[in-house]
């Protein structure tokens, strides 16, 4: 179920980005992506409550699903559909054999962050161009201001102006923050198993006991268990 | 005691807000929600120095709740009492049963970090509104300065120029690095606990001893200990 | 050894301090203020030159202490000295009995993130006040400014333009750097305990073996020795 | 195989950094500047391409060395190549001996900030001088820019206009992301050490059993077995 909804984010992002990324599209190609983009949206609303109709905790569900309520219900935040591509890095991670945990964590962290600085460029170029006292007007200049938001940087040499690039701009925020704690948290849990693997190396004695001590107690204690067997069949 | 305090921070948060986000509210009802959030901050001092009268070890109690002392006697941060409303979403959030520990902690940092920013916004916007040489104005821009403080991304389109406005922006930043801290040690325990849940699979011998391995090795001995006995009785 | 330096920290504080927050101070209190941040400064090197001449294993001292020595050649960054009062904080710090480790970590990282915003917004404020572009003109300005690079949010209002005014507000930002990593890290902490103390409620028998787990094995294993000596003793 | 490349790295940067350090440069120097760093150049793609026709993996090595394959094919990556100092720093690390392991990470976390602040000056200078509506005119200008970069403070008094120097940002925000996450991993690493130390201090009999404590209850069953040996042998 899921590679139909990857196919429709692919054909949403593709007929979202040509309008924007080519202004002077002819009328006729910029009619055709508003219909692709619309049929799309109607293919996310449909799964979401079928989704919702089909799924056993009905409560849990809704609890647990809020972005993709949010996105079906608001229009600003239309252009977060494409981050149904998410899941398609994730099949695409899962499915690449021979990595480490925490190789395909990095790995997948690094594409998410480069789809949501080129989704947040291309929704808020969209928001943002032509609108009054706006600063951001090219396809390179949105990019930019995506990467300052995203790193929390925030030159302030470009920013948004309207409702919806400020909404752009916070889900960017987000993305930061939540990128800024993936890197850290690797970091930390890389560090914290090399500084143990040192301590483990150093004093073997002081370690805990694994099942292998307990097993050859085991051993042990059974062939004492059979002496004793041997010694009182001999008596009987 | 917690309900009536948060019940007295709810109609504080109406009182206060109303007249900030409606400029041009008649007398009369600016005179009645000045009364109720004056009442509301005569409950709180109240409620400190209750708490303080009652609390077994003093000294402690004054250390551990300096934030709550300096709300009480700083005018400035007369706002900080909506937090108070960050308990309710404690309760809220202990009762929400099935949820994992992670999770409650998610619930609770997404919750806190808005109610911080929706509070900034509304304290920001009664500091600078009217100020010379101010640039926050409205509530929408008074939302958007304090979502740019609390990331840290801080683009300087947008920033307080009084001293009350620069408090609160302080409030703003150290809750930011608060939630930028929530958010990556949430992500830090739960890689740290997925990897080391890999290498558990991995190597199931290495695996530190467990009470069950002790207690099938006492029953070992146990048995051993039986048969000694037994013999012994045939003995005698 | 560690008061005489304290007593000189905070007399150096005053000093320095005195004469950036009064602007209008007479000449003759200006030229004492400077005699004793001279003295304070000869005492900072003499402490250093003794402490290098004292230590058993120079090479490792001068490596861990590379701050000290940029701080006793480098002019510009005398102010630095009044990190100095960092011991205080610690020795302060380790008195509180009564307190968890991580307690005392948190208090020392408040007390230690406030004398640093003050140190930097003196310092800032010394070394931008009159200088041509310059834009934090007043001790207020300066310590919105050391907050706003502490934080990292850096709106960008208030920038320093001097080399020395930069050199400070680099300091800020590895402070600022440091402040996040250790609230951070203590979250992390905290909720790794948390965490796995509810996974440790959860499944008792899973537990690794306790060293009392293997005292009741061994009480058990020298019953049957005993039980077993016994049978011999019988017998001869 | 490494020493030849740091050599090769130390003369690409010197031959780098001169022209753009020295604006007045004669153009004799210059050219044999570019010559110097073009024969750089052919070093690194000859040692890439070696590299890729010996590895024993090679679409792993080619999946892991993502970040070498665009600095040789990226022109605007070039002053990348610089960061082959890092590789010079982990040896001299890794030859320090009679550190810890986090001394050590936090000795190359250091000289790698340092390294990179410095290159990402340099390379934005580079690009940025001259340049229409640029703001980064000095290298005094270009470190200050790359240290508010890098902080992800990001005042917005200076900030690069052209794609090359937005690049060069893109990498300093990338390395400021990594040292954020660097500095709190360490301490995360460090804190929780800590604790569970003093944990570990206060509950001795909560202990997980260790290979001492095994060693000395295998030894009690191997003197019992040893006596049932002797009362079977008595016996015969």
């Amino acid at each position: 179920m899921e590679w139909p909804l990857t196919v429709t984010a692919v054909v949403f992002l593709a007929a979202y980005a040509w309008p924007i990324l080519q202004p002077g599209l002819p009328r006729g190609w910029r009619v055709a992506c508003g219909v692709l983009t619309a049929a799309a949206y109607v293919v996310f609303v449909v799964d979401y409550v079928v989704r919702v109709a089909v799924s056993q905790d009905r409560p849990r569900f809704l609890r647990t699903h809020v972005p993709e309520l949010l996105v079906v219900v608001l229009p600003a935040l239309r252009p977060l559909r494409m981050l149904q591509l998410l899941n398609l890095l994730g099949q695409l991670n899962r499915s690449a054999a021979g990595s480490s945990f925490r190789g395909r964590v990095a790995a997948y962290v690094a594409s998410a962050a480069t789809l949501v600085v080129l989704t947040g460029a291309l929704a808020g170029l969209d928001a943002e161009r032509g609108a009054p006292g706006a600063n951001i007007e090219t396809f390179g200049d949105a990019v930019w201001w995506a990467l300052t938001t995203v790193s929390t940087v925030g030159y302030g040499d470009l920013y948004p102006v309207t409702v919806t690039g400020r909404l752009v701009a916070a889900v960017l925020m987000l993305a930061g923050i939540a990128l800024l704690g993936a890197v850290t948290a690797s970091l930390a849990s890389w560090l914290i198993d090399k500084v143990s693997a040192d301590d483990d190396a150093a004093d073997d004695a002081a370690e805990a006991a694994t099942r292998d001590d307990i097993h050859r107690l085991l051993d042990e204690v059974s062939a004492l268990r059979a002496e004793v067997g041997e010694l009182r069949s001999r008596k009987g």
